[in-house]
């Protein structure tokens, strides 16, 4: 007899009922779930059921998400917050993961000084307009977080002055770099003291961090010069396998193996996962030199250290997203030689366009700047402007989307512009290649706005003609960014006497010079022409920098004795100024952008007070024209 | 006089010089450096230049990274590696970033029960056999490290039996999901210990976690059923601002402040960083009331607790990455509200395909599944299959790419085969659709393979004379992956002493049934159609299951007697079972797949000792035609 048949004996017609909430297991008699709105009371203990219901209605079956021994995850796979869910659901407490990989980064070089302790006397009497949390760079680089923590404006915005360091010195911040690409990528870091230029120092970390690591890093000392000891100690220690490679930047890269069977102490990668079929035993321990040049160090995280790191961990390498897009300058590649460029990418129009950063392995700010990387393969000669290429992109599809791509002439109200736009969803990413550089740029429709300064001597007009006889018939908004002052940016206290135009003759003065097309040099050679001075008169005429702190900083640094730029650039780095000139720097917008949504914010912040106070501040800088629209 | 001209003097035609090694700083006096091949000795302390040289040539100048009061990185800026050196090399110690939020997470039932406690039992043994490390869930949701660990092969990947629960008791994992959802997003998760289905506990934990958090996530009782006390609680410490929202999975999300000014040891959010123009001060402490299904607290999660922290992070919301893709099914939607419906997404040929998932909001496994998310805008009507529907991907495309869709009838035999291909670098992605159903999607294009056992009873010859129906024309290929035994899956001892295919028309035997389009449910049709028994015999014919586990389920939760399925589904639940047949089960391929890259492996793999080994120790699985081709 059936359940409801035995129901039909005892009271026909009717049958068992309890109330359950959503979600509560049924009790064991019972196989169909009614709504409550579908129900009416009679009486005190009896319902009326108002709806036909096939049995199992409303009843979610105990194996409806899982069953036990059912494949709830598959190997190598990378844990989610809801795969925890899964897990838990499905009865796991426990899981079984991969150990992570510890990686030892030993930084070398008698010129070395920890940031730590250049700047240990920087943090005294502003920390009460700190906002937010104070955390030291080797806190971050170990973040308990990924990503890692997100910088507050202002004071981590713009750089403050080097405290001083003796001549010679160098400030250590590869092994920051390296640190927090090691735990991003899923290994544990340990960074050691900077190691002197000494080979028995270096021998003496080196076996150290072996005993307790399973991959070395060596910074620097990987090239061929008088005091570069890492291939040295990888072949005292083990067995060196390559030195250099076939990528730049990071060039002299040395691949070793140390700690071979015997050698006492090592600690070998495998012995935890000796039965690893996707781990297998490593018969000793990796040791890689990287390069010293910070962009080399960290491409050779990229390229070396995180497929390495994913393989010990079960994952294929990491593939970052890719895009196509158009090159804007002539790459020229080492043939023989895998290149990696550094390019920031935008959008303008329905042009992707990618545009190469400076290539100096020195400069760790080309690859903060960069938006993604260009691999021009050996054996091929570079690439034409004008190529498609395919980007390997650091940022996300909507970052690029919502970037401002502005170039043309430096001015320091553009870096507090950023800063302002970075809180409005956008991001401004700047190019300096003078004035008349932007306007070309405009041309090419390389970018949504340039910056320019360019005096007209037949009108005394600023960039009116410049932009018809640049972007003949080219429906563009001219409109003014800021008054500003230039002058000769001078050591402190004016030791050589100057005064104006007229001391560029003077033999006993060296001049550091801007860039051609630049609206400062444009400035220079008008004034100079007026004054019947030529170029060949000028010592240093053909030292050029890019912007004006980069003038500024030639003057401080002793290397030249003037330089025609703004005041602020002189005040940042404590110079003197001699003023000579006001002119108008303007915003070159072509309309169609002008009027697109991107550009709105960046448009906005020229009427806004806040913002025109943190340019007023400025020394120099006159903003009662902000904003105003010029005809062109 | 300048220093040449001092040297002129002193020794004409002669220059001072000095070795540098790269990278080093020059002396003062010096302003070009020479490489070393373009100098050859002359005597002892001379050398001669064999390069005619510009003076500042190989010359870096200090500027050229960075200059003092450049802007380095703009405010709300999510430090990345290469940032920290940058603000290293230009003197920055330390940085000012976002204190991050502190977030409470509440778990409320009288039925929960926490993960650690139900399988604190589980790990005895066999931890011999384990490779890695263990670590517990909850560690992993506070995992130091972002991405989550990768979970080892073997012992994660298969659910074991579940620990005896008591009956009502449910296993609490969203606190887990919530936890690591936090974590990921910048936050500092605190699991609460669970707290009974009080209104005065939940009152005290509620008021307790608001002292030092900055967000606080009740879990369940947000919905209006007898003990859901979530709006109470929210209306008696503040304001019930939400009570539903119009988004499904997630309806009954409650949103609330609490912690009025006034309201004694609340600390506010804000009050760390009131001065900051991006983080206003908040007037009071949020609070979200989760709904308890799985599927709808990680969705709510994702929809309103992430945007929250990223907000107070500086960030803009979370935008998963997007791709097109044609919806295979209809997906109705629920007028009126935004439906979230999860979907696999893969590539056959050209065309990229999402497939809904169950959309139970109960199914974790769902999430665990899901490659993206569709969302259905309210006051649509859905989708029609074949339709054009934007995708926001969780997993990237290369992952995309690298997917394996098989469509069709469950077997073991695919959970084991997807553990293999996940170490040869393919994800299988696998739909239980039933034999038939398989065969219909290879027409459609749907999937790369089918699997099938599908019997014809005119010539006892399985799957050939369906593929000539369902699939004309097409040329595919047809491959044995395994021969297997059916039965009747039936509790332990065979308490009602079932022995045949005749027991189905027994009327004190309910059974559970396969999905129409099941090869199993073709089988039991064919039999029972030969013994002369109709389905209006058979009591539970209409109760349908999609997978074997699924059946079996049904069985150990004694709400049926037995069900048609293999003998491995039984074993894993402890069950018995009735052999009755044996049957072979094959993939289906169309050949352009068969023959390209993705499938490689998977073809290797029926070739293949170690798979061949673990499939043969499955009850009731014979491998002994295991990669052989048939003629179809």
């Amino acid at each position: 007899m059936t359940l409801a048949e035995a129901w039909e004996d005892i009271a026909p017609g009717v049958r068992p009922a309890q109330a359950v909430n959503t979600g509560a297991p049924l009790p064991i008699w019972a196989d169909t779930v009614v709504m409550i709105e579908h129900t009416q009371k009679i009486g005190e203990s009896a319902i009326e059921i108002r709806a036909s219901l096939a049995p199992w209605t409303h009843v979610r079956p105990l194996g409806e998400d899982m069953v036990a021994t059912e494949l709830v995850l598959p190997a190598n796979h990378k844990l989610r917050p809801v795969d925890l869910g899964a897990l838990a659901g499905s009865g796991h407490a426990m899981v079984t993961v991969y150990t992570r990989p510890r990686v030892a980064i030993i930084p070398t070089g008698s010129e070395l000084i920890s940031v730590e302790v250049v700047s240990s006397e920087q943090f005294e009497g502003n920390s009460e307009e700190l906002r937010g949390t104070q955390r030291n760079l080797g806190e971050l680089a170990y973040s308990p977080t990924r990503p890692l923590a997100h910088s507050l404006p202002q004071h981590s915005a713009l750089s403050t002055q080097y405290s001083p360091l003796s001549p010679g010195q160098i400030i250590e911040f590869n092994s920051l770099v390296l640190a927090a690409q090691v735990e991003q990528w899923g290994g544990l870091p340990t960074r050691w003291p900077i190691v002197p230029d000494e080979l028995e120092q270096i021998l003496a970390a080196v076996r150290n961090a072996a005993t307790s690591h399973d991959l070395i890093l060596v910074n620097a000392g990987s090239s061929a010069g008088s005091k570069d000891y890492t291939a040295y100690v990888v072949q005292e220690l083990g067995q060196l396998l390559v030195h250099g490679v076939a990528v730049r930047p990071g060039h002299p890269v040395i691949l070793g193996i140390i700690g071979e069977r015997g050698e006492g102490g090592t600690r070998r990668h495998g012995e935890e996962v000796a039965h690893s079929p996707t781990r297998p035993l490593a018969p000793s321990l990796p040791i890689i030199g990287v390069p010293g040049y910070p962009v080399s160090a960290a491409l050779t995280g990229e390229i070396f250290v995180e497929p390495l790191l994913a393989r010990w961990q079960g994952q294929p390498a990491y593939e970052p997203p890719t895009l196509q897009a158009t090159i804007t300058r002539k790459v020229v590649s080492h043939t023989g030689d895998d290149d990696f460029v550094r390019v920031a990418v935008g959008k303008v129009g329905e042009k992707v366009l990618a545009t190469p950063i400076s290539r100096g392995a020195g400069v760790i700010t080309s690859l903060v700047r960069a938006d993604g990387i260009v691999r021009i393969p050996r054996f091929s000669e570079g690439a034409e402007a004008g190529a498609q290429v395919t980007v390997h992109l650091y940022r996300t599809l909507p970052e690029i989307e919502r970037t401002i791509l502005s170039i043309g002439s430096h001015d320091l109200t553009l870096d507090l512009m950023a800063q302002f736009l970075a809180e409005r969803g956008r991001r401004l990413s700047s190019a300096n290649v003078g004035s008349l550089g932007g306007l070309i740029a405009l041309r090419r429709g390389e970018a949504h706005l340039a910056g320019s300064h360019l005096l007209d001597p037949a009108t005394g007009e600023y960039n009116v003609s410049y932009i018809h006889r640049y972007l003949p018939g080219q429906k563009v908004m001219l409109i003014t960014l800021v008054g500003r002052e230039q002058g000769w940016i001078i050591p402190p206290g004016n030791p050589k006497g100057i005064k104006g135009w007229e001391d560029a003759a003077r033999p006993d003065i060296r001049l550091v010079n801007r860039q051609r097309g630049a609206g400062t040099r444009v400035l220079l050679d008008y004034e100079l022409g007026k004054r019947g001075i030529v170029p060949e008169q000028v010592v240093g005429y053909e030292r050029e920098e890019y912007t004006h702190l980069a003038v500024a900083a030639a003057i401080s640094s002793c290397t030249a004795d003037m330089g025609l730029g703004v005041v602020a650039a002189a005040r940042a780095l404590q110079l003197d100024f001699v003023p000579l000139a006001q002119e108008r720097y303007d915003l070159v917008i072509p309309a169609e952008y002008g009027e697109g949504a991107l550009l709105r914010p960046l448009l906005d912040l020229l009427h806004d007070a806040a913002f025109q106070k943190a340019v007023a501040v400025m020394p120099g800088y006159d903003v009662s024209q902000m904003g105003v629209m010029r005809s062109a």
